[in-house]
């Protein structure tokens, strides 16, 4: 872990406040949902409060210090000269509060999740495992599930049973099932729609193994689809491919999620694909870069991104398919295995 | 919900534009990650990307706008005059952005927030089936599920299963399985620590039923316990009666706490109870009013708060007994059957 505070450190105009409990997570290795880690040239210290103060404790190359459950009004006391804050992460009125103490406070943008973008070998093992119990889990998903006459509900709790199953800590999000028109609004929920034959059914899921995450969609078909329906699913899957092939360390995320969308908007299905390419991933499941019209990032070696675009028609269906891959020097690995070509189920 | 708007509009004293999601969703029962609300003295907008568009629009007495993705910088140049907002959820920089705008940004704290805190009796009927659910996964985890020689992280997902069949939504929160020493650390979650025979299991979970969820807390015995674990259990029961008997509508969440911290500080076990005893729960696990020695909160007629005393001794031991219950003008209405004896599982 030390190893990732003295990266952060070269990067420091100032000592920095790092209140963002992920970002403690990643830098220590010290899980709390009241906790702050201030990186100073010479020591670190840990603050928080009772309840975890004995794991802290056990915190290699941290001094500990036990503080209020009100942490940010304690630390505005306890805080000297120029000092950093996470001012992409804390809240309007703690930031004033912080300030109001002796402290002059600097707000600073995204400094340790720029560290987080670039996964490690220990990262990206953890990662690759996650993806390993992922494509297990949606093997035995398409094998061993039935889904037309049951709601959109029961298929995601068997996604959790089978992850469960298969060594999943936890999954990376509540589970994605739209089914039929469910399916054309992108970040529905399960919810109680009957699955009925003959539709297209958008499963969008992950979990979490070893502190990192999956995230994979993938479209299946249940029973015979009609022609439209049949083309979208070629063109997504086209898309997708084109978005794969542009990746490589150094190219504009914005530039992956261009090439994506045109084939996609020199279809038939132009316009209907009204969300961004990817993100990245990693102990959460949004992280940096982005690739999005919008992206300001240019993707590094050891960056790992979702590309998942889709189609989605209004009130008929929707299309989605979502690999996670790692960026290389000269493109990229993809971990997945699950197939893409397009599935039926019963 | 439009009552609930209308409610809020009495409290402002300028436009606000709320987009904590949880209150979104509270004022308007639509759901999303990228979304805001500005409520005005004649219309209201929720404001919210292609995405979510499609659910939005379906939502009464609101119009609905679709945004960029970038909600904050886009509303930043849509905004004018004097605007509240949400100054204890949004993140400083967001802030920042917003006020670079044409609109005069005024920070407003907790003001959907406290009209959360007192249910109605849609929202108390959901709570109680959700209570009705826990009772029932509780009653048979000690039923139906083996114990020693099993990693707590097995009986979160026992927890799990059960809370799936009984019929809840998700859990509140993943389960806390705290075995023997673990259970000595407040907020550990369940992992590979094999439980034995002899010991306390302190098991903190719940469920979401419509939307709104439950937080119970029962410390199981692993079969014969030691002098000193008998009598902890007895302190913690009392306090937690202490603590109930002080609950009404007028009284000061301090007081309760106080109320049952005295009867810790007077055992034995002075000193190990270490947090505040109890929070308002709704659609969030941790709303208001709280019930903690800095809390400077008032209770009301229909707050719902839990009542979770402990004993933590490092090393060797926890104990926490938690109900919810629902603050009356007389006293209190507490929902929670499950049995709060001591119960020994194998």
């Amino acid at each position: 872990m030390s190893d990732r505070i003295e990266r952060l450190r070269a990067s420091l105009e100032e000592p920095l406040l790092v209140t963002n409990p992920v970002n403690v997570l990643y830098l220590t290795g010290f899980e709390s949902s009241n906790a702050a880690l201030l990186v100073e040239p010479e020591r670190v210290r840990l603050f928080t409060d009772f309840r975890y103060i004995e794991a802290a404790d056990a915190v290699e190359g941290v001094e500990a210090v036990q503080a209020k459950r009100s942490l940010i009004g304690w630390l505005a006391e306890e805080l000297e000269g120029r000092v950093g804050f996470e001012a992409n992460v804390l809240p309007w009125s703690l930031a004033e509060e912080l300030r109001s103490g002796g402290a002059e406070l600097v707000p600073r943008k995204g400094l340790v999740e720029r560290l987080r973008a670039v996964k490690d070998d220990g990262e990206l093992a953890a990662f690759r495992r996650a993806c390993a119990v992922t494509d297990r889990m949606f093997e035995r998903l398409v094998a061993e599930v039935p889904f037309v006459g049951r709601p959109e509900r029961d298929i995601a709790w068997e996604i959790s049973r089978l992850f469960h199953e298969e060594g999943a800590e936890e999954l990376s999000f509540e589970s994605i099932v739209g089914s039929g028109p469910t399916g054309a609004r992108p970040h529905a929920r399960a919810g109680d729609r009957v699955i009925a034959a003959g539709e297209l059914v958008v499963i969008d899921t992950g979990c979490r193994v070893d502190g990192y995450v999956s995230d994979y969609t993938r479209t299946l078909a249940t029973g015979e689809l009609d022609d439209e329906m049949q083309e979208a699913y070629g063109v997504v899957l086209a898309a997708q491919q084109a978005g794969l092939d542009a990746i490589r360390a150094g190219v504009k995320g914005a530039d992956v999620d261009a090439a994506a969308r045109r084939v996609i908007d020199e279809s038939p299905f132009a316009g209907t694909f009204g969300h961004g390419l990817g993100h990245g991933l990693g102990l959460d499941v949004h992280e940096s870069p982005r690739l999005s019209t919008e992206s300001r990032d240019t993707l590094a070696a050891g960056n790992l991104v979702t590309v998942e675009p889709g189609v989605y028609i209004a009130g008929r269906f929707g299309i989605r398919i979502e690999d996670d891959v790692v960026v290389t020097d000269g493109g990229l690995d993809n971990p997945v295995q699950f197939t893409k070509e397009l599935l039926t189920v019963s």
